[in-house]
C-alpha cells in the first residue's frame, strides 16, 4: 500500500508546482486541521461552491446537508471539487509581484456516494460530532427517525487529490533586497476564545471536557 | 439605485432562507473582512475550487492570478463562483440535530471579465495591495512589464450574490431544554500573530503602520 496519491490530469499543479504534495499523511493533516470546506458541483451548467463541514474517517471525507437541499441530487453521480484551506499568513514581499500568503489547502476530486442505510447514517452523523467535540456524542439525545430521514450523508474517497502549502518568509528578486522597504510575515491563526454557554442550561451542568478537545487550525 | 440585490434561481435559498440578505452592505461587509475565497468553476465538465485572495472596490470583486493558470482560461466568459466565508463559532446542542456552526457567508455568481489595459491592470494590482496594507503599495519597487504580463486579473461585477449569516446560540427542540446536557458556542476568531520581520530587511527599517491597518475576520 502506498502512501503517495497518482496524480492525474486534475491534480496536477501548473502553478507552484513546487508546492505541491501529494502525501496522505500531508492531506489528512490538513483536512483534520479544518472541518469548514467548500464544495464545488455543477448544477444546471453553472459552478456552486457552498461552505460546509467535512470529517474523515481513514480513506474518505463525509459532509452532511438537507435531504432537501439542491446540492444533494447534484452531487450524486456527478463530480465534486471538495477544498479545504487555512490561512496561515500574510507574506509582504519588497514588490507587489512577491507578495503571498501563507496557507495549508487539499482539492480532493471524485462523485460522492450518498449513505442510504439509516442505521449506517445515524453512525456517521455522530462520528461528525465525535470527529469536532471528541466523545460527545454518546451525551446527547439519541437522533430521531425523522431528523435521520431528513439529514443526507455524502461520502468522498480520498484518491484524487493533493495538498497545496506555502509557509516562510518572503522571496523577492535579488536586486529588491537592497531597498529599504520592510518585509514580513503576519502569522494568522484561527483561535477558539472562551465558551459562552447556553442561559437555558440546568442548573449543575458542566462544561464537558470535550471542549477541551476541539482542535482547529 | 436601491441597495438590495434580486434574488436570482442561483441566490435564492431553499435551506435556510430566514438567514440569506441580499442587502448590499451586508455583501460588501462581509467581503471586506475577508479577502480569502473560494472561486469554482468548470474545467473539462469537471468543477475545481480554488482558494484565492479577492478584492472589492465599489461593486466589483477581483481577483488575480497567473497568466499562465488554467483556472484563467477557464473563467473567461464562462460562469464562475465565489465564495467568501468567515467561521465565527462552534455551536453545541443537546441533540446531534441541531448542532450547527456561526458564521458569515457570500456567494457571487457571474461571468468574470479578464482586465487586459497594462495600466488599469497596473493600477488594479496596486489596489490590492492597498485593500490589505492602506498606503503601501506607493512604498514598493514598481511592477515591471514582464511581471504585469505575467498577472491576469479578473472582475466580477456584484449582481447575482447573496450573504447568508447564522449567530447567536443553540436553538434546541423544546422537549430538550429539560435535559441535563451542556449546551453554547465556542466563538472561533482569526487573529493576526506578532510579525515576523525578514532577517533581510535593511538595519533602521521600520515596521510600517499599515501593519496595524489589517483587518480580517
Amino acid at each position: 500500500m502506498t502512501d503517495t496519491l497518482p496524480i492525474t490530469e486534475r491534480t496536477r499543479l501548473r502553478r507552484g508546482h513546487k508546492r505541491g504534495d501529494f502525501n496522505r499523511e500531508t492531506i489528512n493533516a490538513i483536512l483534520d486541521a479544518m472541518p469548514m470546506c467548500h464544495i464545488g458541483y455543477v448544477l444546471d451548467g453553472s459552478p456552486q461552491v457552498m461552505p460546509t463541514f467535512q470529517w474523515r474517517e481513514g480513506n474518505h471525507v463525509y459532509w452532511h446537508a438537507s435531504s432537501a437541499g439542491r446540492g444533494i441530487g447534484a452531487a450524486g453521480n456527478q463530480d465534486v471539487c471538495m477544498t479545504v484551506s487555512l490561512l496561515d499568513g500574510l507574506v509582504l514581499a519588497r514588490s507587489a509581484m512577491h507578495h503571498s500568503a501563507n496557507f495549508r489547502s487539499v482539492m480532493i476530486f471524485g462523485k460522492p456516494t450518498k449513505i442510504t442505510d439509516p442505521d449506517e447514517k445515524a453512525q456517521k452523523l455522530g462520528n461528525l460530532i465525535d470527529a469536532l467535540y471528541p466523545g460527545r456524542n454518546a451525551l446527547l439525545r439519541p437522533m430521531t427517525a425523522q431528523e435521520n430521514k431528513a439529514t443526507a450523508v455524502l461520502s468522498l474517497p480520498i484518491e484524487e487529490a493533493s495538498a497545496k502549502i506555502r509557509s516562510g518568509g518572503p522571496v523577492d528578486d535579488d536586486e529588491d533586497y537592497s531597498l529599504p522597504i520592510w518585509a514580513g510575515v503576519v502569522p494568522v491563526k484561527m483561535q477558539l476564545l472562551p465558551v459562552e454557554a447556553d442561559p437555558r442550561n440546568l442548573d449543575g451542568v458542566e462544561i464537558p471536557d470535550h471542549i477541551q478537545d476541539i482542535k482547529i487550525g
